[in-house]
């Protein structure tokens, strides 16, 4: 029998892969699995982008441009230039997802046995993106008691080599809820000009910001252009997650001309999605504003139903709608297995992401869990008390 | 300023990009263009999977399962059924074009400095899809004199080395017509299970086939299961290119439990184009009666109509749309070229793709072109008179 290759082998599998079979033997018993592991919005897709495609009048369902269709670019462009973000369409490549976007970026500026620093927890695909790139991620900690706030310079300077050839960081941060400041983000900008590497910023979760902060773009930096390359996406921005449309972002032209080879190769991103994508630019401001007022309810009862639990500790997430939560127990993965295969309260349990997959650093994240609050407030506290009484009763603690 | 990848540098542009331009100058001239370069089919989308789409409910739209969805797939498994292709909705992932499942293919099977042997003329971006895995397409030459069949096993032969990995053959061939024989696809299975190797095919056009032929899938064969992966596509088949579903085949299950991990990192393929073609699957057999016997009468007529050019020679194709073309010019490139920039008939000009992009030989196809017959036939015929007087005033002969 021929065999697969090795980089197949090392590919990561997804965190929760493992629990996915207890999660359905929970089900089958007739348990009830509130997801707290996913990422996948409840929010409904705004209805502007739905009705562009049900009021579509395709004949013949072409490929689009490679670089997705020129007004669809001159949309985002000028959707960017309301962030506060100047480029012009040809500074922007349609992708299918902002996860396309990222193996775009890491084809074109990273070679194998290159070096990416990422500080971590991080979105655990970025292991699966550098792997398939045979790319080495070269991780940095940053820490639940510091609010996962960027590490300093001084421990990314220790680590660049050679081979190292971009900074990637996810803004803000899935897992970690972290929002950096506009004084991060400066600092970060100075340091890929002294060393000329590559600043890739994953951008996608932009609008949910918290609590008055204000979302800074390494795209806002005007020095920066040669550098950064911004990551985007419309899945989380507005709960369209199966559209499949993301984009690569860069004011290098060399990036883009190299990145647009990568696109060429696999033709188009999907047609019916970027009208629906197009569309949704259309969205009013007060969606936004009802999504964000529920995210914030959504945390402020999490966070504060978590605190009550002892022995918890938890950061105040500034964006995304993802936090870390550190839980009195050795080891999370035997937690987030048992609680789906011994524990229930009421027909109910809960699924959790345990955080050691988004950690690139062997042994860190043990104790630690990932919860995405994208349920309604009730079910994020009963999801909560069912974690609380399950860490009562958990035996391997 | 930073620098991209080797990888990136080295990535093949579109073999017609080099024209693009000049096909938009004689746009802008006023000059009417007819496209004989691209694989864009003008044949209507089948109504039953247009209306799923205008028709559908959705209300919130959510990341797919990574695999796609288990409707879907047995649906697929069913299809293939029809087709006397015995598979089950475990051995099929659902993927964002067959683009997409040329890639998780490679990644599964190959790592950088891997060997997989293309008999050539192929289709361009298999090059892409290896200079981004960093592997090497180690080529095998196939003839227009003899219709570009399967060149002799001897040759196979003597290209494997320890770094071989597989041979990958598209049947019926984008760029050349050719179907090849149950004679041909069983010599290449004895030859796959002699060496160890995955034989992949590229079976996307296997509804097209003429004269009263018929495509043999390698899935076919009983005993070549842990060697033999398909890479398939809804793209010509429903004539939607732009739903960009396509899906990887394959009885090997260690293979797919891989190429499950690259698809996980990319999430899912897009939703509302997964809906679109599982009711393309629902298309009565009427559609593709007409589509074939439309496809015939292209082909015919043009073949006809190259083979009255004195010092062309064509292959008479048994199935997909295309044709490799050889012309009495030193340099198609060159041709194609002039044709856009320096000649008219009527108003009108043609774009053809030179052939030398289909070769991984430097050097070979240099006279030749590609025509796709995706356009009605009274475009056919005239774009064939305008290279035939094309070619009687090319000055650079
Ligand atoms: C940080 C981050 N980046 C990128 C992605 C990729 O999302 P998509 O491919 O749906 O745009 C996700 C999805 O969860 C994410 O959390
Ligand atoms: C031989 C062949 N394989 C694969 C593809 C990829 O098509 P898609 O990604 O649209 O399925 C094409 C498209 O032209 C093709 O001609």
């Amino acid at each position: 029998m021929p065999t697969i290759s090795e980089k197949g082998k090392k590919m990561p599998a997804s965190p929760i892969r493992k629990l996915v079979p207890y999660a359905e033997a929970a089900k089958k018993r007739g348990t009830h699995v509130i997801h707290l592991n996913i990422g996948q919005p409840d929010i409904k897709t705004p209805k502007v982008a739905l009705d562009a495609i049900r009021n579509n009048t395709i004949e013949v369902l072409a490929y689009s441009m490679t670089e997705g269709s020129e007004e669809y670019r001159k949309k985002i462009a000028n959707y960017y230039k309301k962030n506060d973000i100047s480029v012009s369409h040809e500074e922007i490549i349609v992708t299918t997802g902002g996860s396309e976007a990222l193996s775009f970026a890491m084809g074109t500026i990273m070679d194998p046995d290159d070096e990416i620093i990422i500080p971590e927890p991080f979105y655990a695909n970025y292991n699966g993106f550098a792997t398939a790139s045979g790319v080495n991620v070269v991780p940095i900690v940053s820490t639940l008691e510091n609010n996962f706030s960027l590490p300093p310079i001084a421990e990314f300077e220790k680590r660049i080599t050679s081979k190292t050839k971009a900074i990637l960081i996810c803004n803000p941060g899935n897992p970690t809820g972290y929002l950096y400041t506009e004084e991060e983000i400066k600092q970060l900008a100075e340091l890929v000009k002294k060393h000329n590497l590559f600043l890739v910023a994953d951008e996608v979760y932009r609008e949910f910001t918290y609590d008055g902060t204000e979302h800074y773009s390494i795209l806002q930096l005007p020095d920066l252009e040669e550098h950064a390359i911004v990551v985007d996406s419309v899945s989380k921005r507005y709960s369209m997650c199966g559209a499949r449309i993301g984009c690569l972002v860069s004011k290098n032209k060399t990036v883009m001309d190299t990145a647009l080879k990568f696109a060429q190769a696999r033709l188009s991103p999907p047609t019916f999605a970027q009208i629906a994508s197009e569309a949704a630019l259309d969205t009013p401001q007060e969606y936004f504003y009802d999504v964000i007022e529920e995210y914030v309810e959504r945390r402020n009862i999490l966070i504060s139903e978590l605190q009550k639990i002892d022995g918890v500790k938890v950061a105040v997430p500034k964006g995304a709608f993802y936090c870390v939560v550190e839980l009195p127990v050795a080891d999370a993965d035997d937690f987030a297995q048992w609680i789906l295969e011994s524990f229930e309260m009421d027909g109910e349990t809960v699924m959790v992401a345990p955080a050691a997959g988004f950690y690139a650093t062997e042994g860190l994240g043990k104790n630690q869990i990932r919860i995405a609050y994208v349920l309604e407030k009730e079910q994020l506290i009963k999801a909560v008390h069912i974690l609380s009484e399950a860490l009562n009763t958990f035996p391997n603690k």
